[in-house]
């Protein structure tokens, strides 16, 4: 049987929070491990990031990369599973419990966690979305963007992150329509000049639509829209928003919010003793990279006191 | 006369935070203006930077550069000038009222604030520190600490930035005394260790001690300590705390805590409508450069979201 190892902190996920966080709590000799089932986090389906402080252009995978470089660095190591609970050691004799997590195929003990989990890409949730996902239907255009070339695509969203997606595609594809709900496009205004520039024979967008539903038979042939009016295309690309990915957080305890974001305060604590959150999974209301891992260096500062300051089994 | 500008967002600072701050201010269109008096900011007198995430290894001067040429590469402007007061345009017909900004030079209009003035070096308050002021004693070691090349120092604190003072001096000088008031050298761990590892013979640690007094002729020759003991050597480093610089934010009647920083929020507002703060002058627990420049970003969108909502005039 395996030795019980006992770490000052568990970090669940790798992304830019995570990694961060792991980083500094490396610098500070927390024993600590990241426990990821996507190392590099979301990030890494994002083509150019020209928002890290210091850095005019890096691609997604590369600054993520980057960061978790560092954090190896600092001889905190990754393990690449997915963890299906968390569960809380009681308490006693005027000592705090810790946290075991499982994952597929082992059991870690953790004094701290740091929840930096993250979101998933939100469905369309229309008829013909399941059947032809991957046949057409796609969440990450950075990652399928090169199977449409010259082809005809829909990108579904109205953010800044839709606004990137479409420039992408427009890179690949001989026509993109931006399928927008409401009646504005709420890009960073410079992605949202860059849109503009390319021309409504590049990308046309089309304010107050919906798809109602994606018709194929092999593959995506078409979309019926709101207005009656169908659109002849190849592809479906949907960025319409996040979710939070705080089931196992919500299962151990901690508070969310009712978009189901994890709580914190400025230490990055939540609610349970011994357990922070950071980055996308959240409620933060400006969701950036920078900030995100700045609230998990924020959160291994305060492990680290916590630790100080408190007995700990496992 | 000069045509009257009128800025969306005036920054006071062009240091990790400020600089970030500008970066994204420029991305979102907002018409922003950088008014530092050290542009750069103290972190330029860092030696290395090994915790801003993503990059192992870089002079503090440099990572300065590199967050000022981002901002700059948005279209941000930064002047060189001392701001000397801030004050407050009167609200108006239901409008919000926005701030104008003089320095020695010249006037400026901004439509919101974001305070990114950092901290200023703690004096030791004994005498001849003035006396010997760039004559043996210093608060730079990076900037300083060549011309003792072969030399006895002491360097006066207890944190990690002493620390590490302690260990660029240990690279010039024959012998390092660190002169430490408590009983605790509250490095970060990894930075701890290097000074132990250097020895006694190289940097000798003393706890429980404080300088009393600084003697010389022409320079500083030797110290007394509050043990009655005298120390000979041609050098007095301090690094024992920092003093926010938020006199110009009091005046304007920003709230302040106990300790002179700025209270902002978790959207780096202060209790002034349009006016932000992030970085080292706000009232944050653990401050870094990676949070600074995390709370400047975030100020920056909530300054976006402000003026988006409200009319202000100047």
């Amino acid at each position: 049987m395996a030795e019980k190892i006992i770490y000052d902190l568990i970090i669940i996920g790798a992304g830019c929070a995570g990694a961060s966080g792991a980083m500094y709590a490396g610098r500070m000799n927390l024993k600590t491990l990241m426990i990821a089932e996507l190392p590099g986090g979301l990030i890494t389906t994002t083509h150019i990031v020209e928002n890290w402080p210091g850095i005019k252009s890096i691609s997604g995978s590369d600054l993520a990369s980057a960061l978790i470089d560092h954090a190896l660095s600092f001889g905190v190591p990754l393990v690449n599973e997915k963890v299906i609970d968390i569960s809380k050691v009681p308490a006693v004799d005027g000592k705090k419990g810790g946290y075991i997590v499982t994952t597929g195929s082992n059991t870690y003990y953790g004094k701290a966690i740091l929840f930096a989990t993250g979101t998933k890409h939100k469905k369309l949730n229309v008829p013909g979305e399941d059947q032809f996902t991957n046949k057409g239907v796609s969440y990450c255009a950075l990652c399928d963007a090169a199977f449409f070339k010259g082809k005809d695509v829909a990108i579904v969203g109205s953010g800044d992150s839709a606004a990137k997606e479409a420039l992408l595609l427009s890179e690949h594809c001989r026509k993109v329509y931006m399928i927008i709900r409401g009646d504005r496009l709420k890009a960073e205004p410079v992605n949202f000049d860059r849109v503009m520039a390319k021309g409504k024979e590049k990308i046309e967008v089309r304010f107050k639509t919906e798809i109602k539903e994606i018709f194929g038979s092999k593959s995506v042939e078409k979309v019926s829209l709101n207005n009656g009016e169908e659109l002849t295309l190849q592809g479906v690309f949907a960025d319409i928003g996040q979710i939070p990915l705080s089931d196992l957080a919500k299962k151990l305890g901690v508070e969310l919010n009712p978009k189901g974001e994890i709580v914190i305060n400025r230490r990055s604590e939540t609610n349970l003793p011994g357990v922070f959150a950071a980055g996308d999974v959240t409620d933060t209301v400006f969701k950036q990279a920078i900030t995100g891992a700045a609230e998990a260096v924020t959160a291994t500062y305060h492990a680290f006191e916590y630790l100080g300051k408190n007995e700990v089994v496992c």
